[in-house]
């Protein structure tokens, strides 16, 4: 059931970052941007879609991998900027095979 | 100790955005954006630094509210272009009194 926060996302900019989740353990696995398009796309399918700003294309996570992201809650913050995904994530979240993009320490 | 990983953050584009993480719990707390003389603000004094886009320029998270974010762990992902600072957060990451800013759920 979408609430009518939904209105409350600024699209206006164009991009709005997405940080996904592990649902069962509010792991971090990446960040990635949607614009209105890809998070229709998103609500529509049950599975995350983005826009590549390198590809300047819309793509749904696990499309050629597998490692589809089936979206289980979202979030918005308070200034309408930022979203949460949290998901049930298939295999790795990152291309390179770890679980989340964010595997290295810095401090 | 600073990990040679802190060469792997690109701040060729400016800005990178951090993901604020509850040390603790994991929760996702905010997100906003760290440029280079911010990021090593955060390094020397141990508490979170950002660059404000709107107001265009720094800020120590917590400077007028009293609701610092003491750094224990930094995080950078694959593409180097974006950071997950985990903290112990003093009270509320929200200007709004909610501890997370992610307080409005959409689905």
């Amino acid at each position: 059931m979408i609430s009518e926060n939904v209105n409350e996302i600024n699209f206006k900019k164009g991009l709005v970052p997405a940080v996904v989740v592990d649902y069962a353990t509010n792991e971090v696995l990446m960040l990635a941007y949607v614009n209105e398009e890809s998070f229709k796309k998103t609500l529509e399918s049950g599975t995350t879609w983005f826009f590549s700003r390198s590809r300047q294309k819309l793509w749904n996570k696990g499309e050629t991998s597998g490692h589809f992201q089936y979206v289980k809650e979202i979030y918005v913050d308070c200034d309408g900027d930022t979203l949460i995904f949290k998901v049930d994530q298939v295999g790795a979240a990152c291309h390179t095979g770890n679980r989340s993009c964010f595997y290295r320490r810095i401090l």
